[in-house]
């Protein structure tokens, strides 16, 4: 999407042919900084300082942190020390795993000349496809803003309420949750969002407003209580998330606070979506609030705000007493029932067993 | 309640029988600093510069104020100023009001040899009664805590939600939300309370931690989102909030995000209790979503966040893109349909037109 009138993806292969050029996303939306990856250890770096966040785009910088390793040592020894190093930057991250087993199984049967060249161009796949993915997101949900337009007879601005960051920054280009928000602002709807500023981390005010500013989409920025009170008083049309795991029952896992919204976009009657790449569906669970294992962060990203300090730096304040204690969980569960509607690349589909398997066939409990 | 093992209230005549005493809220948590009101002015920067806040400490300060102002300049002239300064100080505290308008309608009357020790002692007046308020709404709900620690079978703790600050220093001592759990933990039930931060003035991390704390009430700090997760996983037992406004229905008016915890509550099962003083009920209103007036504060209480540094100093940092649009509604309404009931002075009762009537005789919809 549009930087300053220029059109960026997330990630991409630098002009020297092998480098591979990032956004700081440490640095947003104080500072937009681009850096450039030249070796397996700055890949991650990125990965494990957060320059890179959003499981996609995880996933894509560790396809081609395996390339910079292959450029480097492409023998068998280099190829399991590029592996063993993305695995182990963040441990839990499902797409980084899958993209460097993906890697991995490509290039362990060729001969080692061939494996650099091969994983670029695989990595470069993998980012079209994330793109083309999210694009198709993308389209699905226009057709729902679209219907919600014409059914507020296209009067005023069309109110969409969001939560975290699920843009264009958190996969390779356009996002989950904020694809159709992008589609229908380039369509001409006149879209209004509502950004939850996301605490504690706050990927909503830090980087969605960010983005959104950045491609000229009209926002608000709000605490995270306030989403109640909006939609209470008609300021909100309907709500689009993003998800992390979606069950196979179509329970949501999604930044914490999530749960809280949708709770109260069905007290007054407003459509509640979420927006998931397919591959996101975790077919071996059906509860999710009692299945889904929750990470606890650190305490101290609760009693500590961080953020651009008067002198141009970035610093973290203290908000609790000294040596409060405190509870960090990062996701909550949005139980099926309150969901309007699942936002895939093939399509919506009801926040069900059935409608999960009306669109992947090939998906089932297990 | 106690502060470093010393009983404090958040308002007091100073040693020198003249003064009056208040804690410096805009210091804490980070530090505990009394200060020295010694004039008609030094209230009204008090009460400007919220060191202190909250309804009834508001209106206490000011009734002390009053005092001050007598002390200085007694003549009618003295009375007259007295009065506009604290009005004009913070001009939509009801509380404030109150407290000065029946200052002035005891005092004009006197001969002004006779005001100040008269309005000194009316001050004292003030404060005792509303000490003694949130006493007894805490004997009332340590009445629905206790009934809830039997039904728990005394196992474990007694985990109590609460959010924003409805403590001692929001009132002269005991607070109302806070009253119950004080008088629980005194009464030797383990209680252990979850405490909402409360974006964006962060009221529930910087003054309910700290109360707790200098009390030795155990308490978790979260961020606003993480009420329904805990919820969910039967963490919390029950839920006490304070309230700015009740209305004769029913509807509370409280901080900000409050609507959303009284939505996790009802959609789990759990119990959702509102404390209030019964003067702060407002029986000219039914319709609490509909007629009562939101206010809307400075967006740079969004944009922003002010905290401890790690030099010992307070700052603010910015956590949005410069120049973003922030909204900022500083409390919402929680419909009585999701309040299990209103614990007030005179006991509990049902969120609702007959519940209020049946303790508040004197009281009805007009």
């Amino acid at each position: 999407m549009k930087v300053n009138g220029k059109l960026y993806r997330s990630i991409w292969a630098a002009e020297d042919g092998w480098g591979v050029d990032i956004i700081d996303q440490t640095r947003l939306p104080h500072e937009f900084v681009t850096r450039r990856l030249q070796s397996l250890e700055d890949a991650v770096r990125a990965i494990q300082g957060m320059q890179v966040r959003g499981a996609p785009l995880i996933g894509a910088t560790a396809a081609y942190g395996m390339s910079l390793g292959m450029r480097a040592d492409a023998t068998d020894s280099g190829l399991g020390k590029a592996y063993s190093a993305l695995i182990a930057a963040r441990p839990t991250a499902v797409n980084l795993r899958w993209a460097v087993d993906g890697m991995k199984t490509l290039l362990a049967p060729m001969q080692p000349p061939a494996r650099a060249e091969a994983a670029y161009r695989r990595a470069a796949e993998i980012c079209d496809e994330d793109v083309e993915i999210c694009s198709a997101i993308g389209e699905h949900g226009l057709a729902l803003i679209g219907e919600a337009w014409e059914k507020k007879g296209k009067d005023g601005r069309l109110n969409v309420l969001t939560h975290c960051n699920a843009g264009w920054l958190a996969t390779v280009d356009w996002g989950t949750a904020l694809a159709p928000i992008y589609k229908a602002h380039d369509a001409g709807i006149p879209l209004h969002v509502w950004v939850g500023e996301t605490r504690p981390r706050n990927q909503g005010a830090g980087l969605t407003c960010w983005e959104l500013g950045g491609h000229g989409v009209p926002h608000t920025l709000t605490v995270d209580s306030a989403a109640g009170h909006l939609m209470q008083h008609g300021q909100v049309d309907l709500c689009i998330t993003g998800t992390d795991r979606t069950t196979a029952s179509g329970d949501a896992a999604n930044k914490i606070g999530t749960y809280l919204k949708a709770l109260a976009a069905h007290d007054n009657g407003l459509p509640f979506y979420v927006a998931l790449p397919g591959p996101t569906i975790d077919w071996t669970i059906g509860d999710g609030v009692g299945a889904i294992p929750i990470e606890e962060r650190d305490a101290a990203e609760v009693t500590h705000v961080a953020g651009g300090t008067a002198d141009g730096g970035i610093a973290a304040v203290r908000i609790a007493p000294e040596g409060c204690a405190a509870a960090n969980p990062a996701f909550d569960v949005t139980p099926a029932r309150l969901i309007t509607g699942l936002i895939t690349e093939r399509g919506v589909c009801q926040a069900s067993a059935e409608g999960l398997r009306g669109l992947f066939a090939e998906g089932q409990f297990r």
